[in-house]
C-alpha cells in the first residue's frame, strides 16, 4: 500500500497530531479527536466534522471567522456523540453553538444524539444539515442528497456571520439560506484506499470516470468514457444548472479537487466552467480552486456554485484566518 | 491517460487561463506564459518560473511580498529567453530586477541568455541559483544539486525585503544567504504521467519507494522497501541533518507534497519530522504543510528545513497575498 502511514489504526490521531503541530491558533484534544480554536470570544459557536479522510476538512476550517471547533472520526466513519459533545463544549462560549453536518446518517445520528445529550446540560444548540450534491436522490449513506464541497462555503459564511456577532437564530439563518443556495457536482476517475483496508474501494477501468461519485466512493450516476475537460465541465455545471437556475445571479465558484488530482488540471477545469458560466450570463464573484473536501487519494474533481445576495457576498468576503480557507 | 485535461500540447495555456480566471490581482500574458502583478510598485522586481508541472509553482507565488512576474514553460521544460524577458519587463519597476532560478541547466542557460539580452535595454539585473535538493550531488538536468520546493521559501524571504524596499544588491543578499540556509530532500512511490506521453514516467513496483527523487522524476539516491512514516521521515530528516548542522537553531520547515499525496499522509510526515527536530533541539518557528512544488501527479513527499536568524524569519512572517502561499 503506497501510503506514508504507520499503523493503519492511528492514521486519525497521527494525523490530528501533525496538524496541531505548527499550529499555535488552535488546541488539540488527543482523546476525543477534536480541534478547537485556542482564542475564545463571546459569540455564537461554529462546530462541524464527520468521517476523516476529507483533508483539509474539518480541522482546516477551524480559525478567526470559520469554526470554533472540528470533530474527526475515524476515516470514512463518523465521529462518536462523546467526541462531538467535547467540540460542543469547546466551541460554546454563552452564546449557543451551531452544528454544521454533512447529510449522513451516521453523522446525523451522533450530532442529534450529543445535540440531546448536551442540551441537558443547559447549552442552547441548533443544527444545520447540508445537502449540496446533486447528483443522486438518495445514497448508499444518506436520506436524500449528500454533503459534500459545498459545506466549507457554509462554513465560511456562518462563521463570519458568527465574529461579527450575529445571534444564534440569526447564525442558523443565514448558514440554511447557504445551504439553499448552494449545488455541488463531482466526477472520480480512480479510486481511494482506505488505509486499514489496503485495497482500492473500487476499481474504474483506464478508459473511464464515474460521474457523481461520493466523497466515500458511492456510486454515483454513471459510469461514462473520460472525456475530455470541456466535456466534464460541461456535465458537471449543466446538471447542477438544470438543478437550479443561477441565469443572471453572481456566484462564487468552487472547482474542488478529490485528492488526488493535481491543480494544473483543477485550473484546466476552472477553466472550461467558467467558460460556460460567462457564456450563461452567470457572473464569477469569487473563484476558489483546490483540495478543499477530499476523499484520500481519489482522482477527481467537483465543481459547486453558490449563488450570492448582498449578505452572502459579505459574509463570504470577510477575512478568516483558518489555515486552509483564504479570501 | 486519466487526467482533466484537453488537448495535451495546450495544458500549460488552459492552466494559466484558468489560474487567472478568478485571479483579479495579476495579469495573464498569453503569447509569453507569463503571470505578473496587476499592481506596479517603486521596488526590487522578483522573477521566477521554470518548466511547468509543479503547481502551485511559480504562478501561484505571485503576490504582494512575493514575485512580481512568473515565467512558465511546457511541462518539466525550460521557458525560452523571449518569455523570460517578457517577465523581467513586467517586474521591472525601476529599482532592478532579481531572477530566482532553480538550478537545472535549462533553466539556467535560459535565464541567463534573457539576462543579457535585458541588460542591453538597461534593465539593472542580478540572479540568484536555488539548488536546495541535498539527494545528489549532480543529476540529469543539473550540474550541483537541484532545485526543490526549498526554492519557495526564497521566493518568500526575498520577496518580503523587496516589498519593506531592499536595494537590488541587498534583496540579493538575503536571497543567497536563504539559499546557504536551505536544505530539502524528497522521496517518490508512484510516478508521474506527462501529457504529451501518456504514460507513467517510470515505473515502482508495489512495495517500493525512490529515496532522493526528482521533481520530473530523475533518478534518486535508492529504490527501496517503502517503510512506514517514521522511517520515511527519519531517512529524510537525517540525511538533511547530516548535511547541515541545524542543531540548537531555528528554523522554518516545510512538508510538501508532490502532488497525488493526500493531505492525511503529509500531516502524518510532518508529524514525525517534527518529533525528530524536537528530540534534536532544533526549534521550529513555523510549519508548511502542502503542495507547494509538485511533480503531476507524482506521490510522495519532500521535506525542506531553512535555517533562520532574526531577519530571515521576520522577511518569513511579513504578510503577502500571493494565492498560494500563506503565513
Amino acid at each position: 500500500m503506497k501510503k506514508i502511514i504507520n499503523n493503519p489504526n492511528d492514521v486519525v490521531s497521527e494525523m490530528l497530531e501533525g496538524f496541531a503541530r505548527g499550529n499555535p491558533k488552535i488546541i488539540y484534544f488527543p482523546e476525543f479527536a477534536v480541534i478547537s480554536r485556542k482564542e475564545k470570544k463571546r459569540k455564537v459557536g461554529l462546530v462541524s466534522g464527520g468521517g476523516s479522510g476529507h483533508e483539509p476538512a474539518h480541522a482546516g476550517y477551524v480559525g478567526k471567522g470559520m469554526l470554533d471547533a472540528a470533530v474527526a472520526g475515524n476515516v470514512f466513519s463518523s465521529p462518536g456523540p462523546d467526541r462531538i459533545i467535547k467540540g460542543i463544549k469547546e466551541a460554546n462560549n454563552g452564546e449557543g453553538v451551531l452544528l454544521i453536518i454533512k447529510n449522513y446518517a451516521g453523522d446525523i445520528m451522533n450530532f442529534e444524539l450529543a445535540k440531546e445529550l448536551a442540551e441537558m446540560e443547559d447549552v442552547q444548540i441548533e443544527y444545520v444539515i447540508v445537502k449540496d450534491d446533486v447528483a443522486v436522490p438518495d445514497s448508499t449513506y444518506s436520506t436524500g442528497r449528500r454533503g459534500i464541497a459545498g459545506t466549507v462555503f457554509v462554513h465560511k459564511i456562518a462563521g463570519a456571520k458568527a465574529e461579527a456577532g450575529g445571534t444564534l437564530e440569526e447564525v442558523k439563518k443565514v448558514a440554511q439560506q447557504t445551504i439553499d443556495n448552494i449545488r455541488s457536482m463531482g466526477m472520480s476517475m480512480s479510486p481511494c484506499i482506505l488505509p486499514n483496508v489496503g485495497k482500492p474501494a473500487f476499481e474504474l477501468a483506464e478508459n473511464i470516470m464515474e460521474i457523481g461519485m461520493g466523497i466515500h466512493g458511492e456510486p454515483g450516476v454513471e459510469k461514462t468514457e473520460i472525456g475530455n475537460a470541456s466535456k466534464i465541465a460541461e456535465v458537471l455545471t449543466n446538471r447542477i444548472l438544470e438543478d437550479m437556475d443561477f441565469i443572471g445571479s453572481e456566484v462564487a465558484l468552487m472547482v474542488n479537487g478529490l485528492g488526488g488530482t493535481p491543480l494544473m488540471e483543477l485550473y484546466i477545469l476552472n477553466n472550461e466552467v467558467s467558460k460556460i458560466l460567462d457564456s450563461k450570463n452567470i457572473k464569477i464573484h469569487r473563484t476558489f480552486v483546490g483540495n478543499y473536501m477530499t476523499s484520500l487519494e481519489m482522482s477527481g474533481a467537483s465543481v459547486t456554485l453558490l449563488k450570492l445576495n448582498d449578505e452572502l457576498k459579505e459574509l463570504l468576503d470577510a477575512p478568516s484566518d483558518a489555515p486552509s480557507f483564504h479570501v
